[in-house]
């Protein structure tokens, strides 16, 4: 089996090695596709990070990540709203597929999540023209309800649909297993998503859940049953690679070597579509 | 303001105080309304529990709790539905309102949570008959999305009423604030309920929420709005009590008495609406 349909998603490994450093250890294992984080990119440069995408002929699965929109005051949603304009550029010069999004959760001292959906939903058209303009799509992530306060007020994959409904061309979903296994309708709203699927991230959902954002479980030490999923994804019309990411204090102690050949395996065994 | 719409769920207080010592202060206090859990009324007895529900005129919001149905094989399943008819039994004996059912997450080792699903439809339909026969109705409690896996398979409102929809009279929904609000579509599916609320639970969440299970806030000390969401649920339809139930290692630590009086300050500052 060759290792095209699989990314690596490099805040898997970011305890482990920079961004050239985790590019070599996935060339020498046969991966070519890669998913970056804007300060991994920042830390070496964006020109150099570029350089490193072209000379090795990587595929840029997608830019982590733009989003965190509301903001207790317009002046501070506006610095949101440039900086997403620069993630843009940057997604664009890496060659991204898009560009994903974290919406953001309420603002400090609010209580109020309809108004911090609001605030993503004119925070994300603000940035809209200057995404179509260099062809980057932007990819709304639904995160899991547990994130709703303080990471990303968009929580399911139908929000977030709707939320692609009202905004028109140039926004689409990132589907991360993580955050929408539960989902009782995620099947339907897969279907719905169609070629609005930008991007597929994996990740198992451990029992028990020791820390909410850094116990994230490798596939196959969790609950999570990836192929149907990945067969409704492609079925909808996506066949980009799945990109593994996971945030665990766990793996991130691991030598990066492990947590490679350990997603590689799963990724043949749990994950991976015969064609 | 009189506290005729305040009840307290008595896992609040378990770690201070047993059922007549809970009772005892909820009186000096002019509560008038609780919600035992069925360990707690099992080590006084259900007759001398009875007996102090009727003595004191209390009102029992709802008994907790009924469900967990999916499990490895059709004996296991079996003793769950058996045991959810003694707990209607008690419940009928306390002259509880409704019985809250914690449905349940996925059977030991299964990664087929459509499986777990259809096994609650068939335990609650299989309870449904004797639920009738006593005049006890069933409230489905939807959990977070978090507790999918473990806990309860049920994790949105909407989800639950689809359940009621297919399995007829004698069920409806249990809304607590703390596994709920997230929900885009709380408002909508809150509506839609109407008069299938048989109770509502109030319970904040907190930033940062540092256990899944016990890690709940007394209202006010996290971000959820309770006053729209009562609002809401009158209108649809509900005027009984709302029930504090905080699942809480640092609670359970405080006295008894400062949850209590902590439980009544909060409640008429944040949740009570004026008539």
């Amino acid at each position: 089996m060759t290792l095209e349909g699989l990314a690596i998603n490099l805040a898997t490994v970011r305890q482990q090695w920079d961004l050239p450093q985790a590019v070599d250890a996935c060339l020498r294992h046969g991966i070519t596709a890669i998913a970056p984080w804007r300060d991994q990119v920042d830390k070496i440069g964006l020109a150099q990070a570029a350089r490193i995408v072209r000379d090795n002929k990587l595929r840029v699965t997608d830019l982590c990540r733009g989003g965190m929109f509301p903001a207790p005051d317009a002046a501070a949603r506006q610095r949101q709203i440039d900086d997403n304009k620069r993630a843009l550029d940057e997604a664009a010069a890496l060659q991204a597929h898009c560009l994903v999004l974290v919406c953001g959760g309420l603002p400090e001292g609010s209580r109020d999540i309809a108004g911090a959906r609001a605030m993503v939903r004119d925070g994300i058209a603000a940035v809209l023209p200057h995404a179509r303009a260099c062809k980057m799509p932007l990819a709304i992530e639904p995160l899991h309800p547990m994130y709703a306060a303080d990471r990303a007020c968009v929580n399911t994959l139908e929000q977030a649909l709707d939320l692609c409904d009202a905004l028109g061309d140039g926004v689409g979903v990132a589907i991360d297993t993580y955050h929408v296994w539960w989902d009782p309708k995620l099947f339907a709203q897969i279907a719905r998503a169609g070629r609005r699927i930008l991007a597929h991230h994996i990740c198992d959902w451990l029992v028990p859940t020791r820390h909410m954002l850094l116990d994230r479980g490798m596939m196959g030490d969790g609950v999570i049953d990836f192929r149907p999923i990945r067969r409704a994804i492609e079925a909808a019309g996506f066949h980009g690679p799945q990109a593994v990411e996971i945030l665990s204090e766990s793996w991130w102690k691991e030598p990066g070597e492990t947590v490679l050949t350990t997603a590689i395996a799963r990724y043949k065994s749990l994950c991976a579509l015969e064609h």
